[in-house]
């Protein structure tokens, strides 16, 4: 098969996927200028960047690919996984070289790329951790060897690199790896899968570059080994940690590790774009119905639980407790743009919407230095808690896997914006940005797109170019309830359509402009009764933004004390000078005086007399710009005053 | 020192401690002879002592002690502590030997006390962990080996057996390996501390029994060594895991590993009452306070994380991730008796009642033979949870230092009924009971226990024994708003007196009646509105017992969808057939329906129809009897009905 080369900052290319509902888009179509997401992208590319590859340096982790390249002395550092944070650091870079090319990102890419490099053995193995540290020990823990995983990102940061660059240094590294992968594993070869899920994405993405279908078999290879507590028993987790209890077609609930289970419903989700198979698709609407309805944070936060990083039961869902671990969230995002591809429906994108606006970043400070690993739902403002972040984001971790995952998202998101198909464009997401691709038939297209997306919901679309008739399908977020449209003034009829876009059908020209009004209101959401820790609270939501508390805005009235009138409406205000930027909303609410609760934690009902309250206003503040003034208590969910 | 040997299931002995505000009794001052706690001794004694033993054979824990003696081959089996679980059922055996001896107990502890005999080292060392697994490796692991943990269990075991039987060959076996620690540990000799608190009361009790006050000493040492870090740098744990953070004497908060923490405040009270030093007092009375001011469930549990076995923050009391291990309920009772005895006040009392009559029974069936380690006050019904026992106990687990120490608490409950002081007699708890003894002066008297405790709260004491003046002091639990008592018919004015105790002074003759009222109403309780997971939600408890919904009594209606009216009265009713014979509790409630909310987690408050509702009965039982009719859900928190 041969290809056209792509090249821009593209995780995923639907290109040619048989089973794609919509395909990517082709080379660098979409250019953020502006806005939120501009800002954190500039952030990422001046900060966050540039940082991460020092603190490769300092946490030695390309000290032990110099190890394992021989050209360095020493003892190996860090967790058995420390080469993938130079993967995930290398895409990063890669995606932000191709919206922008620097002298800097090229010849940092570069030093890496060598070491990365020089570690390779000559059979094409590649890992430092078992050439170092465990020399001949190679494939002996599937469960938490971590080699496979880091397999997996140097695939996806060769596939980066290649379609930024056009070069084929780190994508020759990873093609030797696979062919040695390709030797090893699979039907009547050696058996395996996994401890960590992530090798069946990257390998998918590496079939997509290079039209090596063995790649693709591999890949589903990996995934029948599933779910026959192959890497469980025995071993110090249970199956269900690693999703080897039950096999993949099977699956209907999330289980286990958030950041395992969630890469691999991204990996199947890959397998299926390229194969088809229905039963891999049913199994992810299944757990994808179960993440909505059982295991998902208002945040878009996911994997509650602390211990075995993994998801609650049901319902399982506390606020202080909540681990929510950033790559988590990320993951979540992968998989939800993958099931966006693959059907079209808008309630992936929304997801998509809300996790990362909330969720993804929150875990990182508006500086781009510092991070969350966990990321709670409330805080009493210690610092430190259950051994993680509390409420001060670090500047690195002893796993590091977040920071670097934050990076390649942000540095790629103009990635998740648009698609295409054989109708026309669909957008998705919603900021400042310049839109240039052509359409599946060909037709050569560009779009300017003008808003103040999160903050306020109209969206202009201005056509540049166009000679023909297409569908431009817009998402209409599930949070708004009364979209409108106006082409060229005129206002367009039933706006809604079906699975979550507005689709507009028309010979477009140049000059052609598109207005579209999702009407953003601060509104107060209830959590379903189930869920313990939310039991008489409310969060606020304002478009795809959750909304909380924050002690630096509430003057000398402590967080815990605070109790919001849910009968008013909360009023939303444009707040340049607060944290880069943000729209506050206001709330009446009340302190409560629990000074006759002192010394004690239970009580009678009615024993003691009612508690005095003061009036005053709650301000509120987007989740994600939390925790960047200093520690203090926090609270997403506000409890309604029964006064 | 020569003192008088003491008889009967005595754990503490604090008839010659200088700082003991009020004596332990001698002998078998008080006989249990009905009503729950007889019916859970003879269970224990029936059934749970028997199982131990078995299951003490089948888990290897006498095999191990075999290997080291030399008697068999083989591997060693199990975590490091084995041991201690012997030494637990041994301390059990011997209590309920000296309650009523028979020829089972008897042979059974001897052949236990002859391997653990066999297995001592030629130089007094004693742990088969270190000498069948890691010889050469004593001492090389104070954070985790355990080794002064199996110590202390030792000692208390041996001090009890020589209490039930008079016998010296448990006592021989426990002073040879306490003379090996005194040779290598104390000032200018080996420094250490151990990760797990509990050799410091077991030293203390083998000091009671013996008069050795070098055992004294070497329990000041262990805490002294406390507090700076030396457990925690550079290994898993933290050094608050620890309690190595903070020095002892300057500790306010309870923090890290829950029953670490409990049994170390447990050892520092008995430091304290054997040498009277305030500052150690002072410090448990901070810590006290942090207790019941932050960190204590309704039911007595404590120490409410998963995530090493750990006290939370303030207010961190979540319902079904709650930990809340039987071993840390036991640890509060055996801390809260001590604080008793050095300061005489009831709510000492109170807390153990409590804890007793919940947390800790709930650990255990009914029949005596399953077991809790993990206690929440939430299922969903699923019999696994976090890897822990979800609402189906087990017969044993894998760490099994919650079943032996159930049965040596059960076995010594009669222990911490009563005590003596100059002024005469308190009764602390009450229950069906014989009490004969000798008071401080020598006076000897006699009293029978008649009541229904803890499901009516009249108890009526009929002196059988008397000649002279004396104080009757008995209790008034704090959930009692209108206590009344009556001597031989006439009402006694001011019965709280301060301290929680009413006080009785009199020249009592046999056939003198005092007659006790503490009216018992189901009351319902609120909790303090900082805990996130009781937030708009009630308990109901009923003298010292707290209720709990749970599936079998609510027919069709799930637990999860049930509310209660909080306007109206609870009503309780003697079920003499239900779960061996409890006092139920129903109130009026509420069925929601949830069914509007499918699929989803969260909504906008108002935009969706209001629920539906169905008026119902709830019937709540004590929680200590749930989970004994197979797996389904329970709550304690209830939530109010807001129709």
């Amino acid at each position: 098969m041969t290809r056209t080369p792509i090249r821009g900052a593209i995780p995923t290319d639907t290109t040619h996927s048989p089973a794609a509902t919509w395909r990517t888009l082709d080379g660098d179509a979409v250019t953020i200028d502006g806005g939120l997401w501009a800002k954190r992208q500039a952030t990422n590319r001046d900060a966050a960047l540039p940082h991460g590859y020092r603190m490769l340096e300092t946490a030695g982790n390309f000290e032990n690919l110099r190890l394992a390249a021989g050209r360095s002395t020493g003892r190996y550092q860090g967790p058995v996984f420390m080469d993938s944070d130079v993967y995930k650091w290398l895409e990063a870079a890669a995606y932000e070289y191709a919206r922008l090319p620097s002298e800097w990102l090229r010849s940092h890419m570069a030093q890496a790329i060598d070491i990365v490099g020089a570690a390779q053995g000559a059979d094409g193995y590649l890992n430092s951790h078992y050439t170092v540290a465990e020399p001949g020990r190679r494939w002996t823990d599937f469960a938490q060897g971590h080699e496979l995983y880091c397999a997996g990102h140097l695939f996806q940061a060769a596939v980066a690199h290649h379609r930024a660059t056009g070069e084929e240094s780190l994508l020759r590294i990873a093609r030797r790896f696979a062919e040695y992968l390709v030797d090893r594993f699979g039907p009547g070869k050696h058996p395996g899968t996994p401890g960590h899920p992530e090798i069946e994405m990257g390998l998918i993405e590496l079939y997509r570059e290079t039209g090596d279908q063995r790649y693709v078999e591999l890949a589903r290879f990996f995934l029948d080994q599933r779910g026959h507590a192959w890497l469980g028993p025995g071993r110090y987790n249970s199956a269900a940690y690693y999703q080897d209890r039950v096999p993949v077609r099977e699956a209907s609930e999330l289980e286990g590790h958030a950041v395992r289970s969630l890469y691999l419903t991204t990996g199947i989700a890959d397998v299926y774009l390229e194969t088809g198979e229905q039963a891999l698709l049913s199994a992810l609407e299944r757990q994808w119905a179960d993440l909505l309805g059982h295991k998902l944070y208002v945040t878009g936060g996911v994997g509650s639980r602390h211990l075995g990083e993994a998801f609650g039961q049901p319902y399982e869902l506390p606020n202080d407790l909540a681990y929510d671990e950033t790559c988590a969230a990320i993951a979540s995002i992968l998989w939800s743009w993958r099931m966006l591809l693959a059907t079209g429906q808008g309630r992936f994108a929304d997801l998509i919407d809300r996790t990362l606006h909330n969720a993804v970043l929150a875990g990182v400070s508006l500086d781009g230095e510092r991070y969350f690993y966990v990321n709670p739902l409330a805080s009493n403002g210690r610092p430190e808690y259950l051994g993680r972040g509390g409420c001060v984001r670090k500047e690195w971790h002893l796993v590091a896997c977040c920071p670097p995952n934050v990076m390649r998202l942000l540095a790629s998101l103009g990635h998740y914006v648009a698609t295409r198909d054989d109708a026309g464009l669909q957008v998705h997401q919603y900021a400042p940005a310049r839109i240039a691709t052509s359409l599946a038939f060909g037709q050569r297209v560009r779009l300017r797109m003008e808003t103040r997306y999160p903050w306020e919901g109209t969206v202009r679309l201005t056509v540049e170019e166009s000679a023909g008739p297409w569908t431009l399908a817009l998402r209409v977020p599930a949070w708004c309830g009364r979209p409108a449209a106006r082409v060229n003034g005129g206002v367009v009829d039933a706006v809604q359509a079906s699975d979550g876009y507005a689709r507009l059908e028309r010979s477009w020209r140049a000059g052609d402009v598109v207005e579209l009004d999702l009407p953003m209101n601060a509104t107060l959401i209830e959590p379903h009764p189930a869920i313990e820790s939310t039991r008489g609270c409310v969060a606020i939501e304002r478009g795809p933004l959750v909304y909380c508390l924050e002690q630096a805005d509430q003057g000398d009235a402590p967080v815990a004390e605070l109790e919001i009138d849910a009968t008013a409406t909360p009023a939303a205000r444009w707040d340049p000078k607060l944290l880069e930027g943000i729209v506050t909303v206001r709330a009446p609410g009340f302190q409560v005086d629990t000074s006759s609760w002192r010394g004690r934690l239970y009580r009678p009902v009615g024993a003691d007399p009612a508690p005095r309250w003061r009036r005053l206003e709650l301000t509120t503040i987007p989740y994600y710009a939390w925790a960047n003034r200093g520690p203090g208590a926090m609270r997403v969910w506000i409890p309604r005053a029964t006064i």
